[in-house]
């Protein structure tokens, strides 16, 4: 792998910030709110952020980047794709579970929802990262999508992955700011007070957590190699090779799980560049 | 160019949503809100969100896609390099005075300035753009920087590019939650008044411009074409070729404005995969 410490160094890093992110969400919601709890008060409304931070942006971050670990390399797609979808799972049952606590608080409190701008790119996206886990299991982890599909899918399910994932990030950052305001006040939150500047730092780790992902996942001499025996599908149009300066490169789109000999399957299903424009690793 | 009426489609719906997204601000400001002046009141403060989803948003996003329009592939590379820069430039000027008009208007009020995670990010980001401009034109508008240089910082210039673009479009969400908050109150906004509900749909435009002009720079199929007799810049590690799912390709990097003879000159220069890693527009 080229660049392998600089890799590791970065890997290190997003780890450690996202990590810290989390860490400063339960602070914030232990030290200077009113604590967790599942009682339609607060204290469940304080699950809200502490589930988010840790399912929607660590977690998910870190199903972005597993293809990139080097020393996966050697595991079966099947297994990584696994590892992949688990993350996304994992993340998505926390992210139900944070909005359960929200509506819950809403409801017991008969404030409304779904007024502020938070909520409407926050539900959608929500919807979206449920409907995009979907479709990822049924056309790439199990069994019965065809490779065609697959290869037209593909550029897709990586575009709007990164979409989502970055539009958490903005997401996170208007429920921030709304909750601030709100516990604060204006006038409260205007005269610097610890928690203003505490969470505020915590809003700039977020943004630090997802600028290091998208690096990572775009870097194309960090993408995991494509298999040996694969078939090579090709984008089209000749300026494609030479990839530029942000790539989501993933190794080739594979057979479903080794059912098919790949070279010889790829020849009767007939192939061409122009089908299937993509090369992807899920 | 493969798929041209499916970009021109694209095209012409980003343009549509980013002007839309200008004119929602303007309705907000001008009939929701108090207006536009520059007088230290909220008249004054309201040329910020005006300039900033005019500058920051719709001339940043267009700057962004320029070199992908086809009919510009006739024209020169300094001449798009100057399109490209130019459009950065006037972005930077509104979004200087949008934040003169919000810092005059906390000075005459007497409101203390950057408290906000708002405010964190956005003046990060300014900063950040204004840093990223001035290196983009020393570097690749102006013909001293070696194209050694140029192959080297490509990547991190695109890169940081979509980065503050994307990061722009979360500082705006915040800004928007923000003044709503301000404006309407808590309680106000959560009785889905009418500015509520419109300013939420201007936020929802921010981010699906956003999306639209992240689908347009990512698709390797719509990069601007190599130059002929260019130097093909090649990454290196063997599993670049056939780019993947996100790709911002942009054509060679060219040598500095047709003062050299670009092969001959490569040969001298003596290139290696190695050293540049990257093919780059600009």
């Amino acid at each position: 792998m080229d660049g392998y410490k600089g890799f590791l160094g970065l890997l290190v890093s997003s780890l450690l910030v996202g990590f810290l992110s989390v860490i400063f969400t339960l602070i914030w919601v232990l030290h200077y709110r009113e604590g967790l709890g599942w009682d339609g008060t607060a204290l469940e409304f304080n699950w809200h952020p502490v589930l988010m931070v840790t399912g929607f942006v660590f977690i998910q971050g870190i199903a972005i980047i597993v293809y990139r670990l080097p020393w996966t390399w050697k595991c079966s797609k099947l297994l990584m794709k696994s590892i992949h979808a688990g993350l996304h799972t994992v993340a998505a049952i926390l992210v139900i579970i944070a909005l359960v606590s929200v509506f819950d608080f809403h409801n017991a409190l008969s404030i409304p929802n779904m007024y502020s701008l938070h909520s409407w790119v926050g539900l959608t996206v929500v919807i979206l990262y449920i409907l995009q886990l979907l479709l990822g299991i049924f056309i790439f982890l199990l069994p019965w999508a065809p490779l065609s599909l697959r290869a037209f899918v593909m550029p897709m399910h990586v575009y709007s992955g990164l979409l989502i994932f970055g539009t958490v990030i903005a997401a996170v950052l208007m429920g921030v700011t709304e909750k601030l305001f709100f516990a604060l006040n204006s006038s409260g939150y205007s005269k610097f007070p610890p928690e203003g500047v505490f969470t505020n730092t915590l809003g700039l780790l977020i943004v630090v957590y997802g600028a290091l992902i998208f690096w990572i996942v775009t870097r194309p001499q960090w993408q995991r190699p494509k298999e040996p025996n694969s078939v090579l599908l090709q984008p089209n149009g000749g300026a494609q090779e030479g990839a530029g300066g942000l790539t989501v490169n993933f190794s080739n789109v594979d057979t479903p799980d080794s059912k098919l000999n790949h070279e010889a399957s790829a020849k009767k299903r007939n192939f061409t560049a122009d089908e299937v424009g993509q090369r992807s690793t899920m």
